[in-house]
């Protein structure tokens, strides 16, 4: 049995290997993020750099070159479409601090605590909007429906969201259904835009869209089990942010099901009156439970579901590559569970 | 000389006048509206429904009507347009009263007074969202194209706005500048998109949303001088609210401009501790300016030139309706100058 230290180590050497072809295009999409300042009245220039600057592992765009890439073709179109939706991310990020008054993100302060939920929430219409005009230079509207839609199911989520706040009666279906709405259906989305870009017949897009959709959900579910063992330094902000704002993840509502009346009415104690001092207790019932087997088990069946999705397609590099990432996926949430 | 009430309520009249052979046309907008409701999640919708129910004048409608009419027939794309630019209308404001922090707007409470800024936040986003999906089922993307890059616009206008609270020292250009962009660019698309829907060639088109421009500026013009001196219980919002929030209007920056030194400094004094009760002192030091003279004289040439650029097309009833929107406009102006 590999160690988790080890296993980590495969998976970050996994993705690494997966994106290493994709190099030049993510160049493109970063310079294109970049280039979209200009667009912008100089007014709000500095604000909108910054945000536009604050990119991760640029998941998304790695999906639309895959999920292109694995149809046919890969082009200017693909990075276009890699720009809005890395686009509309980095907005509904801004918002999303705003809401949850985050005052670090990857490492650096957020728009909002540099310069107020104010500025931060007119700053996000911009993005948003900025990222319409560009799906709007495609010849026909279909892009640009296909985005602002996806824009109004992760904003939706995010409503429902934020009206459960410290709402742990929450059922796993009703846990899942929020994380297809704000998390996967962007992943969704560049999946499945990169496939229609790239000229894949319905049956195939809808297929990469799946495939979207399910590793989506396993990748929100990691980040669930990040924001609770993950390190913080690694993950450039503060741990216990989910518990912190109320929110019901899914290690937590695994550990509710399974424990013994006592312990799941002392759960849930620290989960609404959170401290940062309580995560070891915390962490110490959720082990009782099993909840990080069964969390790994979940995202097990997700992944799954993921690869069923592109195994249907012909294989080449780029199908090979979505499958790669579902395996990273899996060896990191396998890596935190068995820590 | 007429008596100033005569004067705003045969402007109501006129008003009226103009907006009746429309009715048919604004009840089909209002009830498109309403039923956009059903394209939201159920999760969503008893917010979705309130903010959508928020309309007022429906002065953008009416341009979109009379904008399309100048030209050819309106119809169902008319239609359409017209519940676009109200729902990127209506989303604005949800973002600006979170922004002001406003409890009361037309009469009821505002979306944050009622459920908070998070849940605003999010529900605006959904707004634009389905306003966009909405441009974007037009054959072309033209439409989206249009209604993104004025609500970019507009909201950059606001983070302008934002950035210059408390800041009286802005010219007349730089102020002139802000209220293009947050309130003109709306009614500028309202016509130009009329305009386009009917068929207008493109000079046409731009002829149409140049009157746009210059009624939408006038008409912020009048807004800035209701603030001041409106009839609380007519505008159901409080007064002042500019001032409370530091917001510098056109009779303000022309108080600053005329007042000899010690009085200039005096109302600098009342608006950066601003009390409602300092509004009779401040009325009174505009009244010694001539501020409300000179700012009917700036309105009234912003209107010359909207009624300039609706002379060039040939006469017909929607081409008088937008003339007489103009002198609507004015009266209003010139009433509240006059009281």
């Amino acid at each position: 049995m590999l160690s988790t230290e080890r296993q980590s180590k495969m998976a970050h050497e996994g993705w690494q290997e997966i994106c290493r072809p994709l190099d030049p295009f993510l160049k493109q999409v970063t310079g294109g993020l970049r280039e979209q300042v200009h667009c912008f009245d100089p007014a709000i220039g500095t604000f909108v750099q910054y945000a536009l600057a604050g990119q991760g592992k640029q998941l998304r765009p790695v999906l639309v070159a895959l999920g292109g890439g694995a149809i046919g073709p890969v082009g200017a179109d693909h990075v276009k479409a890699a720009v809005i939706i890395e686009m509309v991310h980095l907005a509904t990020l801004v918002h999303d601090d705003v809401i949850d008054h985050a005052e670090m993100r990857r490492g650096r302060p957020t728009v909002t605590a540099n310069w107020g939920a104010e500025i931060s929430v007119l700053v996000g219409d911009c993005l948003f909007a900025q990222a319409l005009e560009l799906a709007a230079q495609f010849p026909t509207p279909k892009v640009c429906r296909a985005v602002s839609a996806a824009t109004r199911t992760v904003c939706t989520g995010e409503v429902m969201q934020t009206l459960r706040r410290g709402n742990f009666n929450v059922t796993r279906e009703e846990y899942l259904r929020v994380v297809r709405m704000k998390t996967a259906e962007l992943f969704a989305l560049a999946c499945g835009l990169g496939a229609e870009l790239a000229g894949a017949a319905p049956a195939a897009a809808a297929s990469l869209a799946e495939y979207g959709v399910e590793l989506g959900t396993a990748y929100q579910i990691y980040d669930d089990c990040l924001d609770i063992f993950g390190a913080e330094p690694v993950e450039g902000k503060s741990l216990g942010t989910d518990m912190a704002l109320g929110k019901a993840t899914l290690p937590v509502l695994v550990a509710l099901e399974r424990l013994p009346a006592a312990h799941a009415r002392r759960l849930r104690g620290l989960l609404t009156q959170w401290d940062p001092s309580l995560a070891a207790e915390m962490r110490e019932l959720l082990s009782q439970a099993g909840a990080m087997e069964e969390t790994l088990l979940v995202a097990r069946s997700h992944l799954a579901r993921a690869c069923g999705a592109v195994e249907v397609l012909p294989p080449c590099s780029e199908s090979r590559g979505l499958l790669g990432l579902a395996r990273c996926l899996e060896d990191q949430i396998a890596a935190i569970a068995a820590a």
